[in-house]
């Protein structure tokens, strides 16, 4: 019996060379019953919070499935690689804060291996590229016929490195976030929830004080970028539920100069003052 | 009993993010019987023109599917989602033309409906996400075995947004078209056919006078662009039956200053003065 | 009976227009068993060596398919297009040496058949689209029911084009070898083996002196770029058993101003003047 029908694949790899085919060509020889969905190939290389998030705010959109993710500067080093059971999937790669974020939004970790048990190798290992030789023929093998325990030595949940959540603080009267992603589209990502815009009274309809670095920006808060006029700033709930701030038809980035990390805070604007 | 063994899915959702890959997981979750078919996902985002050709020029080479396509600026207003029957095909999308030249390539809009029906949508809509939330577990749904009058209510097929086909005009010695697309290799395609061009005496092996702006240039015209040397400026019926201008090894867009809805009208020159 | 269970697919088609989508519609419609692994669509427009390298190289862990390679700059001219069977595989695409790599990577050519057969091919074939028109079609008969010799005139293995090997020169104490390819990561791949290294004397934990154009660098050689610290130069045998340079965290090729084709000597230093 198979135990899962598919896999994720996440990485840095790029799409310009083989690898990713190499793996999923591993995968097709070792489980060729499943489907493999690739989540992004595209993170920029070596930067594991970026793809820690969009890992964990894909996660709920896809089906119950082996994920692969490969984000591994520390390839060939200490680093160890790990299986990881959560909700009804199962998280492989290594254990360096990347797949972190998905397992607590799986529902957190049940059970952890490190991937010690060499049978589920590939024969050759090459120290630059564990995606191929290690971490996706173990996840074929999870989603064949392996038991995840034979994976390698159980080790405690709570050895696990986890990345430190994007800052977050919220006040009576206002939420200060760290920008979490920034989309094709230039849309900057909050560390700020739908919920926490609500509970200091930013709701869609309302205006919101922006403010980062020296700047403060008086901001509609919408449900969606098209109810602005092109070219126009808006605030609004994104697809993850995070607060989000766009330019109908352009880049916020861009537009605001925000990148991942940097903190910005919002404020209920009253309506008198409303923009 | 399924209803279509395939899935097609063009965007404008790059693939730095998860964007498509939440999408593939909402149809594995539905209809994991299905086959994806990823026509592209770097169309420019909002550019619902060039979503438009490309999805029409790849059509035919599709099998019959549930054609899913969302290039939507306005996503979230009051624009329709919209589910259209067309030859042995559906096409799911928002209402503002993207999918009309397709729908014309496939036959015609035989039978339309306006997406109203939630019990097919995801449990939570976002606002700027309804591609994920709506359009994908729509056509997931028509191509497992909801039938397409349950996608919502019936509409007039004559009252769905459709683009004005790029301009071109066929005179008795000239054609004169838009330019419809240029694809990677910097191919410039005209909205002119390659039976416009026999029709005004522009043959393969003969040559052609290329204006548009204030430049005249003479150009060979040609089966494909290996048949001129390195370097040089070619004229030639494209795959899609459009006359395409082509640079050897080069890229005509850049070599000729050319872009998407620039004019440009070409004239067969006489044997004696051929390039 | 289904000869071929998978497909493999490397063009230089890019991935914004629909031509990829195209011909794996092509291969739904008439191989619709079959799996269908993309290697990449990114070789650089009319880069034969680098489509090549890149085959070969991922080759070893795709499983026994029909492979499909079209960087293609002859298209429509008088270059054959081929399908040869090697080991357990069969290559199909143009006669340019584009698959001569891959080739001789699965044993060699056994058998090579000219496609002269058109009732494999579509209907229609545009001179410019022979990936869409002629070779996927072909292919995807080949995977599914089709007998190779039924793709036309058999001919000789040793008229077939080959490209020539990267230039790679083993001396007693020094290697030398042309710059393969230049990854994702600007990690610099030569032409010289991992066992090319350590006959030289080469080996993980020593140094090696790097010799290109003007420039001498001494250099660690590791197993890992993990090994030396962020922003260190270093040495290693990469995943495809050559010796390859990397900039941990960086660029090598950036740094090191090395593109394709480069010549790039190594030598063995002895442990006293090791970095």
């Amino acid at each position: 019996m198979a135990h899962f029908r598919y896999l994720s694949f996440l990485t840095d790899y790029g799409l310009e060379d083989g690898f990713v085919a190499a793996c999923h060509g591993v995968a097709a020889r070792i489980a060729p019953h499943a489907g493999l969905i690739d989540v992004t190939h595209l993170i920029p290389p070596g930067d594991i919070r970026r793809g820690a998030a969009v890992l964990a705010q894909t996660l709920p959109y896809l089906p119950p499935a082996i994920h692969v993710a490969v984000v591994d500067p520390g390839v060939g080093t200490a680093r160890r690689g790990i299986a990881v059971e959560a909700g009804a999937s199962v998280f492989v790669g290594p254990d360096n804060g990347l797949l972190s974020w998905a397992v607590a939004a799986a529902g957190g970790a049940a059970r952890a291996f490190s991937l010690t048990n060499r049978e589920l190798w590939l024969g050759q290992v090459a120290a630059t590229f564990h995606g191929r030789d290690i971490f996706m023929p173990v996840a074929a093998h999870l989603a064949a016929d392996a038991e995840l325990a034979s994976a390698g030595t159980e080790i405690d949940v709570s050895d696990l490195v986890t990345l430190p959540a994007p800052e977050r603080i919220i006040r009576d009267s206002a939420a200060e976030g760290e920008v979490v992603t920034v989309d094709r589209f230039g849309n900057v990502q909050l560390a700020v929830t739908a919920s926490d815009a609500a509970q200091i009274g930013v709701t869609p309809g309302g205006s919101v004080l922006v403010q980062y670095a020296h700047l403060r920006l008086a901001v509609p808060y919408r449900d969606t970028f098209g109810a602005v006029e092109p070219g126009q700033l808006v605030a609004y709930p994104d697809s993850a539920g995070l607060v989000s701030l766009a330019v109908n038809g352009g880049s916020a980035a861009q537009r605001l100069g925000l990148a991942p990390g940097a903190r910005v805070m919002i404020t209920a604007l009253p309506s008198a003052i409303r923009p």
